[in-house]
């Protein structure tokens, strides 16, 4: 199975009350694949950069594994940057600047040999590129998509037509309630999958993600992390790695969905961990799987007991 | 096993976008001791009312099998009235009106056959009235209390001498960062545990609750309801279902708190599809027990076959 993801590459400027980082590595495609690498090869990266992005960036993609033949680098070009200050309560944050620079022209091309790829990742871009790229794929088995409030509020309609050629959608719980323009979560869920999803996972930060089919309910809950540096990259972690493990076993169950959401929100949970794609320098596929576990028993409870007193 | 429930008795003025109740009951103790009934006996309320307090709200109560030595009514007094209107996203409410009432000079008074009660739960009143109640009793096996922002702000002293008196603490997000003057809810319930109870429940409404104990963290899920008609209650009916539990049971394991804090969400999501009281007018034992078994598959997933890809 192969993996096209397409999305912003970014330098980051990030401040939290832990700590400053300037023009840390960062951009929805780029925590996407790296998320997903750990699951799935070939990953094939559409993106656009300038210049000034770092090698050391572009070689820890590739030793990622991951393919960058479909990386725009602009010569005399700048790289998309994106400044941000957290509040002491992470929920809170300011965006101080965003400077579109290359991202701002960015027309994803998808090279020839891309167009047959089976799973598809889309970040938070223009639908109206969302929708050229799926144009182009040749019967993908699955596309997810993300968006946000400014797409919902400024492009609804080419967001409608995006939403269409999508399988999934990921997107945040204040999202969810926008687009479908109702605050009760579940419903909000149901009438987005009238939109064309018939997967929609609601991502809810602190509180988890939940799962909605036409046939499933799942709640998944968040690792409890006591420390947390970084939130950047959170919501591109768990769409990485939650079509990282779709991608991997090329199943589409309900019941591997609610897998993919434990390891979406497993890798979200090592992102944030750490400053910009820190963590991922040093993670390995065994913590992730021993997260995995921990997920588990973080909602297990005993039910044979209560039998006793029916 | 014996179960005290101290807290208010109310009439309570309600408008949702899906109707309006005039003079409802309500009352933190009527939701947690009705919630209780249906896991133990005897439920022993001590609260005050006025003699407005409606004859078949009494007879309702009395039909529980709540004993109501420790209800005191006053001649000539009116009820505590509470007047909220629920906004289209249900999250948020404007109180109208607060009517202490009798409630203003209410001092518990415990009768004598109830100070060997095994079992106590207090509702949201004042910390010196909680810290009155708990000096009363002899040797309880659980003390479960229940605060709010109005305590923290106000009675912050008198408060961390009740939470030194109590087992368990029962509250909201916004309370438990309140108190402990930290966002991250996990840090702020070691923080809370460190000044008294050594098990925490924080609810967090439509996103379900965390239980924190010395050795476990547990994450309950919200019932996924896409039809909520009154919030009001929800935290008490919790709170009346999770101490109902552990008195039926007495057991106070950390497996068996984990059920206690689901059959405290499975009585919060009943609670909420009327109006007031009204769902357990015909609410059943074996709902309940059907319900529980649902927030199992809500949130559970298959690990075994995550083991081939190891």
């Amino acid at each position: 199975m192969s993996l096209l993801v397409v999305g912003s590459l970014a330098l980051d400027t990030i401040e939290t009350p832990f700590g400053k980082k300037d023009n840390a590595i960062g951009g929805s495609a780029v925590y996407i694949s790296v998320s997903a690498s750990y699951f799935i090869k070939p990953i094939r990266l559409v993106g656009i950069v300038g210049n000034d992005f770092p090698r050391n960036a572009i070689h820890f993609l590739e030793n990622r594994d991951i393919d960058l033949e479909g990386l725009q680098i602009v010569e005399n070009g700048k790289t998309f940057r994106w400044g941000g200050r957290y509040h002491y309560d992470l929920n809170v944050r300011d965006t101080l600047y965003t400077e579109l620079n290359v991202f701002e022209y960015f027309k994803p091309i998808i090279p020839e040999n891309y167009k047959k790829s089976s799973y598809i990742c889309l970040g938070n871009i223009d639908p109206v590129l969302q929708q050229c790229v799926i144009s182009q794929i040749e019967n993908p088995r699955l596309v997810v998509g993300d968006t946000m409030n400014f797409w919902i509020n400024g492009k609804k309609n080419e967001l409608l037509k995006a939403l269409e050629m999508m399988d999934a959608i990921v997107l945040n719980d204040s999202e969810a309630r926008l687009l479908a323009n109702e605050p009760n979560l579940i419903r909000a869920a149901r009438i987005i999958m009238k939109m064309g999803p018939k997967i929609v996972i609601i991502k809810k930060g602190e509180h988890g993600a939940v799962l909605i089919t036409q046939k499933s309910i799942f709640s998944a809950p968040a690792y409890p992390l006591e420390n947390i540096n970084d939130p950047t990259g959170a919501g591109d972690a768990f769409a990485g790695g939650f079509i990282g493990w779709i991608a991997k076993t090329d199943d589409l169950s309900d019941e591997n969905l609610k897998r993919a959401v434990i390891y979406g929100s497993t890798l979200a949970s090592f992102c944030v961990e750490e400053f910009s794609i820190e963590r991922f320098q040093t993670l390995s596929y065994l913590e992730i799987q021993d997260r995995f576990l921990e997920f588990r028993e973080l909602s297990r409870f005993d039910t044979d007991y209560s039998q006793k007193y029916f």
